[in-house]
């Protein structure tokens, strides 16, 4: 089984990591894993002492040399600490994990740092929750990881791919602009829609939300985005989104336009205007690759009703228990004033008949 | 198990399904399966002896009397179709099912049919898949039907939350305009959204695509729908869908500007408006309601580690029974390539200190 990758991990040195969040300290997590020696430091006491007991590392105590700095501070500060940590540590390679990086590599290099030895990085990985303790070892696994080159950096650039592939991620280089363009797109952009279609809610009436489906809410799920951190994501990558948004905002005139001329008169021009942005985005939407860059998941799923009282969920899996069933994913769903859930049970296709088989036995409603 | 209400079936008589599609069969299969007598018709022979073999009833002979007729046509001919069954079963009370409702209620008023046996409906459910194959008993159950009176119409009203209740959704009485006000914010302006955002996939790169995460594939997954029907969704509903999106075409603007405004110089104020666009989202985004059509439970969530093998899910469920805890929600994450996973418990905050003595004094590992 493919996971973290210890060959990798062997030549990368003693590493420090610079801001024990969520990031800093599932790379920690990942490299002790493999062996690495971690020096943490962040100027949290709370969160650094939290990323220790976690089991990312010792705290620096100084002096200590050391052959990657990895910082994951917030992306505002992340400049102004990449030319410090290139400074105080003047034989390592630097690298850093924000989300935009044409801003960073100028402003490092306006610095007066030794720039050759600072390289990009962006794992593209996250949870909802923040902080040291949400911290995993495995939080990279097959995600992509952006590194990108600079100029006279080329031994950096090979370390940080060799810190990537010690995470089990993928590394892919990439030009910073590039990068920019490239996020603006599947993260920055879809995250101002997001915000953008949820914030019409703020006024809406009561009746109105409670019709809110499935659709709303996948449209909207990363509009609990936090702001703050979202000003600095944005505000670091105003040319890309800038750029992306206006052409949104061309498209979505386009509508308003076509809606208006229908308001008028049953115009055909105007229905094909809409159902053109609707084609248009499925085009797009079949450019999306499916889950970890493969295929997406080949698990059989098999739905049961399941009542909404305390042990029904052990009776199910009592029975998925005897009949030897290992569930690969399980999901819960509750529909909105039933006293009835639907659960979703997602095994190996192979397993899909037997799975079916023992609940229907046992008196389960497979749906 | 709580499901389909054959009480409510037992007063609607005789019911002719007028288009087999996803809706009228879905609807076909769950009143017969309280017993009432189905009589289908489709325009298309081949969708009519789909609806029919997957079990939805008979088709029309003609001449029966019928006393409800569910017009299942797609929006756009929707209102000719109900004036039609008007004429033709001057008995009966005849709904549709289309998405958007004042437009066809004045289209109804305006042909001379008899307006007061027409009742608008929408049922709130659907599936990725369309077609008289794809339609479940069961597609109703626990979503809202929303119900639109008119003038003079109070006995079709009765009849129609009938049909909702027998097929197990939850009637929602609403005024029509009211009614495509609300699916402009919960559905429409939701779908454009994300066909706008999708279609900037388009031109991109294909290391750009390459770089997707699950907040863009949350973002896009309703881009996939069907160019034409939505081009009759939106256009049947031009002037609430217009509103909202000129409002949001003003917050983009707003965005836009603020980070035309950062590519001059680090404007305090250009990050303090994207914070508030993220912020008014999150606002917004709390007034979806969560499970059982309340508001969103504010749940705490128990995390503990399970082994991956078959009988784990039994054991921890048998711990949580024999505790009393209902579960709320529950999720199971595998990473790939672990033989271990994260079990998430949602519990109501109550509950959360029960049910983390239950587990850990089972030894388990609350994590």
């Amino acid at each position: 089984v493919v996971s973290l990758d210890p060959d990798a991990a062997g030549g990368l040195g003693t590493v420090r990591i610079v801001g024990t969040g969520l990031l800093g300290t599932s790379i920690a997590l990942g490299l002790r894993s493999s062996g690495v020696r971690v020096l943490l430091h962040d100027p949290s006491p709370t969160a650094l002492a939290l990323a220790r007991d976690v089991g990312g590392g010792e705290p620096d105590p100084g002096g200590v040399p050391v052959d990657l700095v990895v910082v994951g501070a917030p992306p505002d500060v992340t400049a102004d600490v990449v030319a410090r940590e290139l400074a105080d540590h003047p034989e390592a390679t630097v690298t850093d994990v924000a989300s935009v990086k044409s801003g960073i590599r100028t402003a490092v290099a306006r610095s007066g740092a030794d720039v050759t030895r600072y390289v990009g990085g962006h794992p593209m990985a996250g949870r909802e929750r923040s902080g040291p303790v949400a911290a995993r070892a495995d939080l990279f696994l097959g995600r992509p990881w952006v590194v990108c080159p600079g100029t006279g950096n080329e031994r950096g650039v090979g370390v940080v791919r060799r810190l990537a592939a010690a995470l089990g991620a993928t590394p892919v280089v990439m030009a910073a602009d590039e990068h920019d363009q490239a996020v603006a797109l599947v993260s920055h952009v879809p995250q101002v829609a997001a915000s953008l279609v949820a914030a019409r809610l703020v006024k809406a009436a009561d009746p109105a939300v409670a019709l809110a489906g499935q659709g709303l809410r996948d449209v909207t799920r990363i509009a609990d985005s936090d702001p703050a951190l979202w000003a600095q994501i944005l505000s670091a990558n105003p040319g890309p989104v800038g750029s992306a948004l206006r052409d949104l905002r061309d498209d979505l005139t386009g509508v308003i336009e076509a809606l208006e001329a229908l308001q008028q008169s049953n115009e055909v021009g105007a229905r094909a205007a809409l159902a053109r942005v609707v084609s248009d985005g499925r085009a797009g939407r079949e450019r999306i690759p499916g889950k970890h860059g493969e295929p997406s998941t080949p698990f059989a799923v098999v739905t049961t009703l399941l009542p909404d009282r305390p042990g029904q969920l052990a009776r199910l899996f009592d029975v998925l228990g005897e009949a030897g069933i290992n569930v690969e994913e399980f999901g819960l769903e509750h529909a909105p004033g039933q006293k009835v859930g639907l659960a979703e049970i997602s095994v190996l296709p192979a397993a899909r008949v037997a799975l079916e088989e023992a609940l229907t036995a046992k008196g389960w409603q497979v749906v």
